[in-house]
């Protein structure tokens, strides 16, 4: 057995040891090929089978209908914040953005460099982005309103999803995609990059409708419409084949080993619960997010000054507790508990904590 | 032992065994990490050694001096072929581009997409691609010119690079990159899709010389400037970590275990003597491209009918001989012998395709 930490790192983050695991058995000939994964064509059987699976299973898991298209790009979500209104504001087309946090920010900014006449329909920047705005008012010739579910470094997540009066949501989902059920009728297209709660760095998933690939226009670069991912099954050019494998695994982990979304959503919240209650019942954390917009993915907490939170974190690293540092732009500390992340190793997270805080609280 | 193939493909394509067990070996505990590469993260000491080791061994490898930078980006080459003329081709900016093949062809494509003026300074198109054109002349007021060093569907390659004139090149070397030296003061840019020569899919290799930086625009999305993988170390957002790291391996197997690109290009050349060889001194097999013009990395052949190079395929890979079918588009045979193509494997098929001459000639 090899000598594993518990791994609260915010992305790349964790992966089941399940899936790797299996990576690492069949590493030298995948399915019998006589190749590694690395080394099979994507234009193969073998891969067919991992690229079609990884579509298939991704659409049960997300319940989603026949006019929904699940792509595998490269980029990372921060090449969707251009591609987004290069795909679908043409002349002159407009759309609403909620400003959440650094990655809402970024998408705002892409919009803004490309000259489109987007809006910023809510932001949460006057309390340094603790918190999700309530009862916005979406413009109703908005062609899409695009929100980010989950607020990777500042804590703080959407529980439920806004009513808009029906103008579609786009939704940066790469830090809690497939933590829970939604109801994605209400998507024109939601993406994540992947080293988060689903695979490794290197693909960036899009869930995209119909209505939407027929906006595209064909005036913009090949590789990056989105039509062009959705006619050629993501596979125009070479797609990042290990990356795409490791999320097909990981699919397979949550529809067999968990036993689907619900299930997960279930021990994600009691993850949450446990650690939001080891906080809360301390009087030495603080939780940095309002209550009612904490993340169930990203718990953010300070200690009583700086110089403990890095003890704090050094002294974690030593009982093999590692990526507990918050992000470099807000400083604390954050556990990231994405969907890998085994309810033990929040346990023994909460456990370090009371024992820190006897220590030096 | 595992069952291993000898593997032809295209690309993604062979990969060092050394390096696969290397991957293998620590795929759950990177460096004593308690993490697997995947799971570290990018903003790590980890990953920090292995991303600048990567960009160290390259600029030894390729003897770069230091106003070149070596990036790694993604969306393969084609995501290149619109970013090139994006980033040098501002205000009416013109560039010249040799079209040798389905390559060259998608890179001129995705520079008129965009409206930009460029040139077609040569074409082999009235060959079926299966030459390099010789004594092109070029456009002093081109602010690049643009060649595809190797065509992997065609099975040529350019020998020796153009005289411009002193306009910089920019070559798409997906296909031969760190197969041989060469004189790289001539580029501007250069870059590579690592999944046949370096790696596996999902990272692209982009090495680029400062004046070409200072001509990248600010008013084009931020993941599509070169500018913005220099500034960050190709750490704006997120890296193909995993994909960067295996090409890491690659580049210090090149240099350690092999003696460098000196010795990789000794290599090369006998391998391809061997299989150009056979070919030739057979009067079954017969060479598509050119002599003068023939690539050491792709070599493409027919034999008599389509009906025997079925037959042919198919006893191959019965024979543990993979990936020996031509591209789509072109039909025949191709055997591809990148850099970790083994000799030993390169003289097997030249035995299996002797022995099948004997039976089926």
């Amino acid at each position: 057995m090899t000598n594993r930490i518990c791994n609260f790192n915010a992305g790349p983050a964790a992966l089941p040891l399940h899936v790797l695991e299996e990576i690492q058995d069949s590493f030298l000939d995948f399915q019998g090929s006589g190749m590694s994964i690395t080394e099979v064509s994507h234009r193969s059987k073998w891969f067919d089978d991992v690229i079609n699976d990884a579509v298939l299973r991704m659409k049960r898991l997300l319940n989603l209908d026949d006019s929904y298209h699940v792509l595998f790009l490269q980029g990372g979500a921060s090449q969707q914040f251009c591609m987004i209104p290069m795909n679908f504001l043409s002349g002159g087309a407009t759309a609403d953005y909620v400003n959440t946090g650094t990655w809402s920010t970024k998408a705002i900014k892409e919009a803004e460099i490309q000259g489109k006449p987007i809006r910023v329909a809510a932001s949460s920047e006057d309390k340094n982005f603790s918190y999700i705005p309530k009862d916005v008012s979406y413009n109703p010739d908005a062609v899409y309103a695009h929100i980010t579910s989950n607020n990777t470094i500042k804590g703080t997540q959407w529980g439920e999803f806004p009513d808009t009066g029906g103008v579609p949501l786009i939704a940066d989902m790469s830090s809690d995609i497939l933590s829970r059920s939604f109801d994605t009728g209400k998507f024109g297209m939601f993406y994540a990059g992947a080293q988060k709660n689903m695979g490794p760095a290197g693909v960036c998933v899009v869930v995209i409708r119909d209505d939407f690939l027929e906006m595209v226009p064909d005036d913009i670069p090949t590789m990056l419409r989105y039509s062009t991912f959705a006619a050629k099954n993501s596979m125009f050019n070479t797609p990042p084949c290990f990356a795409v494998y490791t999320v097909q695994l990981v699919l397979k982990w949550i529809e067999e080993t968990i036993g689907g979304l619900e299930k997960m959503a279930e021990t994600n919240q009691e993850k949450a619960a446990l650690l939001y209650k080891t906080i809360d019942e301390s009087g030495f954390y603080k939780g940095t997010a309002a209550l009612g917009s904490r993340s169930m993915m990203n718990v953010t907490f300070r200690l009583p000054d700086e110089s403990l939170e890095k003890t704090f974190v050094a002294e974690a690293l030593e009982n093999r507790l590692g990526g507990l540092k918050g992000h470099r732009s807000v400083g604390g500390c954050r556990a990231s508990i994405y969907n890998p992340t085994p309810l033990a190793a929040v346990q023994t997270l909460c456990d370090f904590m009371k024992a820190f805080e006897r220590k030096k609280g």
